[in-house]
């Protein structure tokens, strides 16, 4: 089966080798040198000096730790969202009763510097600010990071980055670009299963933790970074998810990271040309385009849900539908983490044979 | 390495197998087929007809989860502790604002149902009340459950159980003994790595959860239950560690329930004695000792850390030491899950054999 889904993505076979090693204590020294080695690595990927906790959870939680984290109860807090996974920022700041400014884009669209400082602006009393990198519902990199953080910081603010599918596979430059927290999950580009997740806090952020009285204890950023310089986690770890992280970073390392932003940058283009070249529009406005995930828009008269079972059913290949309400209006395409081009290749060619097939 | 802590515990290599399968889409028609089946596999085990809802999380998650969904913030609730994972649910009822009665029982005792009774006759307010079943720092099993339930819903409560180190192992009757909420972990007796949780709810705890207005998004129960009916989680799962749980459970399953329980009585059993043969004592009083981990006291001159580094460098065996305040006065021996009698004798060997070490 080809995996073309922006994740869980395929795992290289020595890393699912890897997770089916033996069980081993959890607080003994084996896995004290192993959360020591993966935590350099996670670092290293995160172009990072400062403190990185690794949870055992899913993305979602590492969203969820960066708002118990950082946003007291009540607290004005600006969110921008380009789609579905800022959208759940959104959800997490009102579950936890932050005061929210929303600052929404339409589907396709990235974030605007200009924009966002008007907010910040209009809203004096914000001083924390969540955006989504890479949005995987919509296949856009918001491409103003580099600036983001310097800006925030002007308004006194701290900046979250969910960089969940991006970190990994294109450059986030965390302590070039002073991005104070920012989250990353293992079944993106890091070619390891779900399962556990990154949260980088630098010394502005760990202030606000530290002043913030919102209620937490499994996500607990501070219990996490502690335990790990112990060389534990405060709760039993996903030892077969980590052991599978292991190897992966040590295989992201191997390959260096020029050469997996490049190939990243390589795989994206070749897909758009692809995709473009069968007639079909990205949802992506131009420029914005992600390189780890294409949304595809279906076209006029073509039933999405169909497009996706026929590709999977007949061409052994998975796709990833809509959410909300771009359910049956785009097709995602993944390509990120363990590929070669040869897998975008029959993805194309899948897309297209599917497309066909469903047109007949 | 003979791995003998209660936790992680052995995973059989046809489970650590099954972990290492490629990848799939877990909103594809292969994850609802597996999630159905380890829902059924799980209810099973559980011996309930409740839902149950299984998290991407350590068992602290779970516990984490019962205290969100459960309390209300303000609310005064019971705490039975004999050990330290009763004491996590002080930590988390504390963290998350409710109004704390603790009843607390010295190591090595069981909770005592007349003291709980009178606790609640002496707190009429109270109407939620956490245990934990199995106590794996002291090797303790509380023995009360059957008649908890009732008790406590005599007094209109919830009960809330911790049986993270003993269902799978022992019997819970979670229907017989009406037991509301209750909580298990998959590195236990379920034979699997760690990262997956479980928690059970029934229609008394849905209403309860249905008023709580305790701010919860990642743990959210609810959320679990019905994106589970429509054959997903929320949230990405763990994937690799359900194709675990999902071999696992079969393998359960073909063992048989009573038979699984006949195995660990008799490991108990055998360690027990093994252990008092070599005139070592127990930390755990007469007719309480769990059947997943006993806890031995480290004797008068003994040091318990150069017990515990002894038995892993020298004799290839892993036991656990003491949490907490029980730190360096016990040695904790786990049996359960994967293992076989010689396993465990080959732990006895080890024990007495790094002991004479230690004490020559």
């Amino acid at each position: 089966m080809n995996l073309r889904i922006p994740g869980p993505t395929a795992v290289p076979p020595e890393v699912l080798q890897a997770g089916a090693a033996e069980m081993i204590n959890h607080r003994g020294p084996e896995f004290a040198a192993m959360i020591k080695r993966t935590t350099e690595g996670v670092k290293t990927v995160y172009q990072t000096q400062n403190d990185v906790a690794t949870l055992t959870a899913s993305g979602t939680g590492a969203m969820e730790a960066a708002v118990v984290n950082l946003m007291a109860p009540g607290e004005p807090v600006l969110v921008i969202t380009i789609g579905e996974f800022g959208d759940r920022f959104v959800k997490l700041v009102d579950a936890y009763g932050g005061r929210l400014t929303e600052q929404s884009y339409q589907p396709g669209q990235a974030a605007d510097l200009n924009r966002i400082e008007d907010a910040l602006k209009a809203n004096p009393d914000i001083k924390l600010v969540f955006i989504t990198h890479n949005e995987t519902s919509t296949g856009v990199t918001n491409p103003i990071l580099p600036e983001l953080g310097k800006l925030v910081h002007r308004y006194e603010g701290t900046l979250v980055v969910d960089a969940i599918s991006s970190l990994s596979s294109v450059p986030v430059k965390t302590d070039e670009w002073d991005l104070d927290v920012v989250l990353s999950g293992s079944q993106k580009g890091w070619m390891t299963a779900p399962g556990l997740a990154f949260v980088s806090v630098n010394q502005r952020a760990w202030e606000k933790i530290g002043k913030n009285p919102q209620p937490r204890f499994y996500f607990d950023l501070k219990r996490h970074t502690d335990s790990a310089a112990t060389g534990q986690t405060p709760w039993t770890p996903a030892v077969s998810v980590w052991y599978q992280l292991d190897k992966a970073i040590e295989m992201m390392l191997a390959e260096g990271l020029e050469n997996i932003f490049a190939r990243h940058a390589r795989a994206g283009q070749m897909v758009r040309e692809g995709v473009r070249a069968l007639g079909l529009e990205l949802l992506a406005d131009e420029g914005v385009e992600s390189n780890t995930v294409t949304a595809i828009k279906v076209p006029e008269g073509v039933d999405g849900g169909k497009w996706l079972n026929v590709a999977r059913d007949e061409f052994d290949t998975v796709f990833a539908g809509g959410q909300g309400s771009l359910r049956g209006k785009i097709v995602r395409f993944g390509h990120l983490g363990y590929m070669t081009d040869a897998d975008l290749q029959d993805g194309l060619q899948a897309l297209k044979a599917s497309l066909d097939r469903v047109r007949q």
